[in-house]
């Protein structure tokens, strides 16, 4: 619904389902699967009967707590990842606001919507954090890890070590679920300053339900509660926040996590073999490629039927850069011999 | 997930939500049914496989435009009217915002909660709309019809006049779809500085999907639309809103409304025959009616297993009032009963 927001030179709200037209096979979206696992599927259609009743987040908001070992007082339930970067947007009031770059885009655009100006730190060689690149003095700093789209996994204690008093440190955390153990999560350690902001999205197949949440300190949720709206989170949407969070869920996902990791690495194998360079320490469900004339090769695969995300209107990245979801093995397949087609 | 928010006396965030315990019988929510028809459930559950994808608002949009004749670019989706509520807060600056109560409190919260000052025009004898009573130089006017909790139904023409040049009428309709042909309503009606809320809550028992829109000029549209976040409305939610904008389902909601009236009506009478103030002219799905005692009273009820809305947190009203939902003829005997019981 919103308009096209166009800032220095790229456009902030191109994302990924823009690119999938009806019939294009989807290596655009970072999303798993298809659809729901039958299982959370199942939950998802009963909770139907229970629709006439407003939504209660009091179990999901306990659930999260449990999965990341917080207070139940330092989660707050959005509708989606994208609701938490403009709740943050309107409640924080940052003097210097950085972000880190290349990123998804979604959190430079909340901050200018609600009228903030940013500064972007564009990330070097191999898109690794230096912590040295962060002004000393911004007090509002948005990072991703896994970070979409360049597919890099920050250590744990390089992102933690970019708080300090009077700054907040917002890290993105919607891919982390694809890191087997999520061993540089932060979601579990409670920090002054420190906000941490995931989604059940990518993992569940669940980009429709618009689920998500946050974790901070307690006096930060209960300001960004206080700019949300009444009910923000539907009744189906906390089922899904409630069930994803449980042992078996959480356990399934690591599962998963290793599946993808496996062929995630073939991937990246098969189109280094060809000469491509793909950015190194890939942790996430997707590949950040430089191919000479990537908008060229873009369109031409749409032309065979084949949707991959353009990196132009990445920060940091440019023409020729392309992100790539990493797809079962047949599929990821279909795209190799497509690519040989085409000459890669 | 929101805080206490006290405003003079009353509660402004105190909902029939918080009224309904397990066990109670509700007639403090104002929801038609216990759950969705079955032909619309049956659409909801299987909109569960296609939860993958991004939500696409386009053909939901379409169909509210279709169902009140208006352009495609005058139609914002939400996510429930209470973000209506929130979005407006946030994008519109009125120097002088004006809400007319007793009426549905959130839009005052959504004012105060953004920063605004509200100034409150309590309607006198009746609740009848005293155009009057709105101070010139209101610039903005929040307005319900009809009247949650009163029930009362302003005439068209009577809202439609209090628009003038620099100032923004916001009518929540949310309760429209109770009057039969709604031939009070102003959604069809452009007009410069008029905002038609309206929801699918009450009718369809959807109060758990949160799903709503708002009909307001296009290029206020627009600037509410870039307001809000990303993906703001569920793909459940959308089926839902495409759903009930059919005319098979508008005919289904406009039947309905003729039968809830007939039991209104009789509810009415049996209520007055007891000696009971009910506010005349009563059109929605609820009676707000005046009982000596009515805290007293509320609490009796609750302890025979029956919740009503305590009318005492809606600015205008007091402890002698009650918000009574309007139920099918079996449950609303055997409340009728447990008042007998009570001496009323």
């Amino acid at each position: 619904m919103s308009d096209p927001q166009q800032t220095d030179e790229v456009d902030l709200l191109h994302h990924g389902d823009a690119e999938v037209d009806d019939g294009l096979v989807d290596f655009a979206v970072n999303v798993r699967s298809s659809a729901p696992p039958e299982w959370l599927a199942e939950r998802l259609r009963t909770s139907i009967a229970d629709l006439a009743a407003y939504p209660d987040p009091g179990a999901a908001r306990r659930a999260v707590a449990r999965r990341h070992h917080r207070a139940v007082e330092e989660v707050l339930l959005t509708s989606g990842a994208a609701e938490a970067f403009v709740l943050l947007a309107r409640v924080l009031e940052p003097r210097r606001a950085v972000v880190v770059h290349p990123q998804f885009t979604e959190p430079e655009a909340a901050l200018r919507a609600a009228g903030h100006e940013v500064e972007r730190v564009v990330l070097g060689k191999d898109f690794t954090l230096d912590p040295a690149a962060i002004p000393d003095d911004a007090d509002l700093v948005m990072i991703g890890n896994p970070t979409n789209p360049t597919s890099v996994l920050h250590p744990e204690a390089a992102v933690a070590a970019l708080a300090r008093p009077g700054r907040t440190v917002v890290v993105d955390e919607a891919f982390m679920d694809c890191v087997p153990g999520e061993p540089e999560s932060l979601a579990g350690v409670p920090g002054p300053g420190l906000v941490v902001i995931r989604s059940l999205t990518k993992t569940w197949g669940l980009a429709g339900l618009r689920a998500g949440y946050l974790l901070a300190e307690a006096s930060l949720v209960t300001k960004l509660a206080a700019a949300q709206p009444l009910w923000a989170v539907s009744t189906p949407a906390l089922v899904a926040i409630e069930a994803c969070c449980s042992p078996a869920a959480v356990a399934e996902a690591s599962a998963w996590a290793v599946e993808l990791a496996a062929e995630r690495d073939r991937l990246v194998a098969e189109l280094t073999h060809r000469g491509l360079y793909v950015v190194p320490g890939s942790r996430a469900s997707f590949l950040c490629v430089r191919v000479p004339d990537g908008l060229g090769i873009r369109a031409l695969l749409r032309q065979r039927g084949y949707a991959v995300r353009r990196g132009d209107t990445f920060p940091g990245l440019g023409p020729d850069w392309l992100r790539i979801a990493v797809r079962d093995r047949p599929a990821n397949d279909a795209l190799l011999e497509v690519l040989g087609e085409l000459g890669i």
